[in-house]
Formats: C-alpha cells, structure tokens, sequence
C-alpha cells in the first residue's frame, strides 16, 4: 500500500513514522509512505499558499493552485483509489473505514491546515472525506497519521500476531473486557480468580459478559448499531 | 499548563511538539509538555514494561508497577488535575472535554501500548479515560498528541488570532460553512458571488444557512444535541 501526504507540515509528521509499528511496515514493505510538501508547489519566493478567505473572517484558506499541482503530479505517475481530505466537517472514521482503506492499493491524503482548504478542491479532488473525531485541531497532519496507523496496521503481516488485531475493540462492536498481567497480586489488589483458573470456556464467558458490561455502561449507542 | 505524557514511545511524539501551533506554545511559556519513557522504570536489564495477559491470549499488557513508580514520582512533585488515560474503551473526545481540559493546571497523560494496561491501574490511578474515536490505533501516543493539539490551541494566546478558535466547527454545535480564497474562478469554477459582494450581513448568513445545510447532510446527530 502506498500513501501520499500532502501537507504544510511535512516536518511534524516525521516521528510517527519513524518509529513502532508504522516504522516497521515501512521496512518490510508492506506500507510505503511519501510526505509531500504543498509549499514546494507554492508562488512566489514566500512559497506562498493560502490566503484570506473571501467574504471576510479569521482564519487562511489554503488555495486551489499549489494542491492542484501537487495533486495533478501524483496522478500523472499512478492511479489513486482515493484522495482523502482530513477535516471535521466530514463523516467520523470508524474501525469499518479502517477495514475498507486497508485494502486499497494507492491513497493521497490531503492534510487542511488554518481554517481548511478552497471549497473547489473538495468539489474537483476529493473523493472521500473523513474526520477523525468532533473536535478541532491545528491541522489536518495528525489526524492524517491517526488514519494511517489505524489503516496501516490492518494490513496482512504487520503485526507480529495476527490475532492481535482482531480481538480489538470494535472488531465486534464491542469494547475490550479488562486486561490483566502480572503480579497476580498487587498492594492488596488481586486479579479476578477466573483469569488464574486456567478454565478457557470460562474465562472467554467472562471476558464476553465483562466486554458488553463495558460496552454497555460507557457506549451503550455501540449496541443500537 | 503543564503536560506530562508516560509513553513506551516517547520518540513517536517527538515532531508533533516541536512543530507548528504546540511548538510555538511551548516556546511562549504557555505549555510544557513533558515525555516519560516508561522503561525508565522497567525490570531488570531489559527494562521491562509488559507481560503476558493473566487468562490466555494475544497481545501483551502494560504492567501496574513500573506505572505505578512513574505516577508516584510524578505526584510527589506536584499536584495533577487530571491524570487521563488514552485507550478506545473510553467516553469520546469532544470539544466540550477540550474546553474544559485548557483550563487545568498540571495533567498527566497515560498511553497504552500493545494491548492496553493491567486493569488495576485505571481502579488505581486514573481520572479520567478518553477515546479519540471509534478506531484502534497500535497505542495511544497519536492519541495522546491529538489531545494536547485539541487542547493546547485553546490555551488563550497560544493562536495568533483568538476569534480563529471561536469560529471553528464544534464550538456552536455546526460544522463550518464551505471557505474559498483566490483566485475568483479557476478553471471555470466560480467563487460565490455573494462572498464577493461585501454585504456581510448577507455573508454572515449565507454561512449560517451553508453550515446549517452541511451539519444536516454529513452530521445530522450534532443537530439533536
């Protein structure tokens, strides 16, 4: 899989893939990751890239030209399956966008930055849209980076055990039960009897009822869905 | 402000502090983010932090004791407000958690790693859990950046242009209205008009009616609320 950033912020996105487990993807090939400077595609000798916004207000607008460029070279070298806009003004990413971007071969990643980009490079590019959550951030660069991680570590081979993956949270619509490791006794704080019984059927009851409980009492709308 | 952040991780979160918007906050004094590597406080030689799950399984749990040393050692220097722990079976970030969030003094951020933390450390220890969104990432370092970008920008004089903040999707419930900047038409593709039309009565509610519109087609939960 090959992802394509496109950012202001190409420097504030290097340790993320540095390191742990998308530094490792990238190693064994399985990911390849390309940052893409959108002041390179700037005017002028300020490299410049947004400007006011019309119709007054705070807030820079990054302009149509320099992503248009940028964007336009991408897709002369090879065929994108989506062109994605970081932004809260979009759809909430959820484990099942996740699924689905893993399985993409070529993806560009278009990070907004001040208050977002020119409406008419949604209108022309974009062809998927995703926010990572209802709050607001500086740029679009770490949701970027939370995108790719969630994606990233989907693919086949990635982690070390594959398993792994697949008893997260939201697998099934349901939150992890409890973990616990050792000691088995910690300042008078013991772990559940059942997790030390060695009795698998019971413990895989208790992690069920112990995961909708969760569930259940911090996300009960997981349930409805 | 001051953030303390305890990660297996600590290189992965380098670049989001030292660039862009929570850099310049941290050289103005106006936040200090502070990263704990929590194999410091690990056992013997290999500074070991995780152990195998108590019950059977994949993935490895971070223990209680190299944690607990970590958050002692931390308590005894000060006082913490929050002491917050990054994983996805929490209640959901929103701006309102945020807001509120700008205004402590001290917070520690815990991050899990692999698959999550020995129970007894959140009965223990933490304050406050916080999910970023309905997605697994490989830890909650990304997480944890997320969450110092969401809420340092609020710290008042961290942004160059206060009401910038004040404008954003979230802080009144709407998402934003569509923005454009220069030029006026490319490629054919108009701004509109009456952003052009320096009637800002006339502006202010074409955007009220765009984000309206917006927040009904791609968010019609946000309306509810």
């Amino acid at each position: 899989m090959r992802i394509d950033i496109i950012t202001v912020e190409p420097d504030l996105l290097r340790s993320p893939f540095e390191n742990s487990m998308m530094k490792r993807a990238i190693e064994k090939n399985l990911a390849e990751v390309h940052l893409h400077n959108l002041r390179e595609f700037g005017f002028g000798n300020y490299r410049q890239v947004d400007d006011y916004q019309f119709g007054g207000g705070a807030g820079m607008v990054l302009m149509i030209e320099p992503i248009a460029k940028c964007i336009e070279k991408l897709k002369a070298e090879r065929e994108y399956d989506e062109i994605i806009y970081m932004t809260p003004d979009a759809p909430t990413l959820n484990q099942a966008t996740a699924n689905t971007l893993s399985l993409k071969e070529n993806i560009i990643i278009l990070t907004g930055h001040y208050k977002g980009v020119d409406q008419r490079v949604r209108d022309k590019y974009i062809t998927k849209e995703v926010s990572i959550g209802d709050y607001v951030l500086t740029g679009g660069e770490l949701a970027a980076a939370v995108l790719c991680d969630a994606v990233i570590r989907l693919i086949p081979g990635v982690l070390g055990d594959e398993t792994s993956a697949l008893t997260d949270s939201f697998q099934d619509n349901l939150l992890s039960p409890p973990v616990y490791t050792r000691p088995a006794e910690y300042e008078g704080m013991k772990v559940p009897e059942v997790l030390l019984s060695g009795n698998f059927p019971k413990i895989e009851e208790w992690r069920t009822e112990k995961a909708y409980e969760r569930t259940k009492s911090i996300r009960p709308d997981l349930l409805d869905e």
